[in-house]
């Protein structure tokens, strides 16, 4: 069975291969600039150099139009005929309140991921479009989708509500929402095996990358999130600000006479280690002017690794306890300082790192030292292949 | 010794004059509706009978005036002049970044006040209004004020600063400060002294009432609180929202049209349990609905002991443990079922709690049980007895 990923963002779009029968990817692929000059798909076949074309894209259409003609290509292409594909599996990313699950693509699906445009309107219009594009090139072939915030729809309301009037969740569905589901899914699944298939599994989930979550996932059910009804609440990020006192919004608006637009820039793209170190929104970037002695620069990362470690606090709490913290993206997976950083507030809780396996990089591992109260797993986390995976499942019923 | 306290909000005036010889209210009372029709003065000497005086009083000075006649009256006075009060305590809400302690009022303590009015709109006004008035009526007479915000000026910068761009804190001061100071550091003292005058105390106070905060004490020094810039940050309150995403605040802002007052209305005043339930403002008005069945009364006191749960997680990380979490003000010292529900969460921190202890009401006492890994106290709280004993270490200087 081979199955596409396909991840559309506003003007960009990610694309994987899968040969399900062994879990190999056969090729992958980035298309940036949609609808503007310097259009180019970027396309890798398994195990070769990766090709450049430049050519205009006008919209997604077009570029998954290319996408397939490489992917059929005689010389570049690694299957040689679309109707190969047995199914096509889509990022959407706000699925509101309608989707607990991935699904397969029916017309009520579209209509519902068009009511999310409200509460996701950077992605999942593109999202949609990628979903169209791919109908109208294979007709028949089943269109799958599997949605950011879907995992963490077991929330509580206690969880997921917020204590502003009640009229504005019935009329908006303002909630929490959480997003990273797929990763929080995929490094909690693995997470389980590799505590030994336990029930009655409390983890603690923290992925951390330029955007950065943390769930409370209780024996494979998340109880509770940190990002919110956007990806701007919880965390310091690289260029989010995360939890602010609400205040400072309508604070700033005044005194700089912004419109809502504006702080929405500045929340979104101009906090986090960036606005606060004044260096970059690349944690590496901050960590190398820190050690050259830039104060704002070791603030930022203080404070990203004083809020991780506070969530993490919480969770215990919210879980009653904790098995197992889980490492996950750009920054868990890599960052052995950060880990180090964050695990130091959490001896109190009981846990103890091993710094030896701290320094090892790019596999499962268990970071703990044998007498830690709880497990540190460090996971590479896998988007496409769970969204591979879930595609998979879908069509196996 | 005789200290006068004094609270000034913006039509109202809350007084009490302290014998700190033997530590005795000598008479206490309130002023309310301060230029606005129907304006009155509730005087009770010690030991007798509220009085109530109705008259016109149009500004703060006038209101002062009548509290100092009705101090000194042959009839319900009690004391035969006002020389005979040798300092005023003032409470004063924001202190910003200039205050770390209470002071002796001067022009250039004055000053500061004015320059914290943008941090504190609703309240600093009027507690300098009160300042002024009792230095015209007492020329000579020691005017000390004392903050809200004092307190928690240990907090490290970690803790403090905002992750948003670093211009916004040197421009305008936007950082956390923390409100309750005065009632943290009392109900602070009160138990470490009943910890045996723990040194390295690790201690999380719960200041719950209609406005509600968290701080983390270390060794008697605050290094993190829930409130921020303003008093709406943190815990869900009875009107107040606490913590959400500050993407909420634009959404809404472009859902309904409204002007950054507006929303500050809904947050600040329709907001929190009121909000949630659609009861009451009141927490024991919520708990009876909630008995009565009503689900969204219920949902508003979960989320409310949850998030102090969560919180109080948080704090055991940012102070690697805890010695002892305390509980005052309305609702910490008097509500048995949330101080229940609230450590029910906190079992996983080894905190057990006797059941019959904690039916015990209006005194302090320890209500964890022998083997409680942290001490749980519930402490009345006394604001104005802390600002008298600031104001009496000042003038024994």
């Amino acid at each position: 069975m081979k199955i596409l990923v396909i991840n559309c963002g506003s003007s960009s779009l990610k694309y994987q291969l899968y040969n399900m029968d062994n879990g190999d990817v056969m090729a992958k692929g980035l298309v940036e600039r949609i609808g503007i000059d310097g259009s180019n798909l970027q396309h890798t076949p398994a195990g070769k150099d990766k090709i450049v074309f430049e050519q205009p894209l006008p919209d997604h259409s077009a570029a998954i139009k290319l996408v397939m003609d490489k992917l059929t290509d005689a010389d570049c292409g690694v299957i040689s005929d679309l109707s190969e594909i047995n199914g096509v599996g889509h990022r959407v990313v706000h699925g509101s309140k309608y989707f607990s699950k991935s699904c397969i693509v029916t017309e009520e699906v579209k209509d519902a991921i068009r009511k999310c445009f409200d509460l996701g309107p950077l992605h999942n219009p593109a999202n949609l479009m990628g979903i169209e594009a791919c109908e109208k090139l294979m007709p028949g072939t089943p269109q799958i989708t599997v949605f950011d915030t879907a995992f963490h729809q077991t929330m509580p309301e206690k969880a997921y509500m917020y204590a502003i009037p009640y009229e504005y969740y019935e009329k908006y569905d303002i909630r929490r929402y959480g997003f990273h589901g797929t990763s929080h899914k995929y490094i909690t699944s693995r997470a389980i095996e590799m505590l030994g298939g336990k029930k009655d599994s409390k983890i603690i989930t923290c992925h951390l990358g330029n955007g950065s979550s943390i769930a409370a996932v209780k024996d494979g059910k998340v109880i509770d999130t940190t990002m919110g009804l956007t990806p701007l609440e919880g965390l310091v990020m690289g260029t989010r600000c995360g939890d602010i006192d609400p205040a400072i919004v309508l604070y700033l608006m005044n005194k700089e006479n912004l419109s809502t637009q504006d702080v929405d820039t500045i929340m979104n793209k101009k906090s986090g280690v960036l606005g606060v170190s004044g260096v970059s929104s690349d944690f590496r970037d901050v960590e190398s002017a820190m050690n050259e002695g830039n104060k704002r620069a070791k603030l930022a990362l203080d404070m990203f690794h004083y809020k991780v470690a506070k969530y993490i606090g919480e969770y215990f709490v919210a879980l009653g306890g904790a098995n197992a913290i889980v490492f996950t993206a750009g920054l868990g997976e890599n960052s052995k300082t950060s880990r180090l950083a964050i695990c130091e507030y959490l001896k109190c809780l009981g846990v103890e790192i091993d710094a030896e396996k701290n320094g090892i990089r790019g596999e499962e591992i268990d970071i703990a030292s044998a007498d830690s109260k709880i497990r540190v797993l460090v996971i590479p986390t896998n988007e496409e292949l769970m969204i591979a995976q879930d595609t998979k499942e879908l069509l196996d019923k």
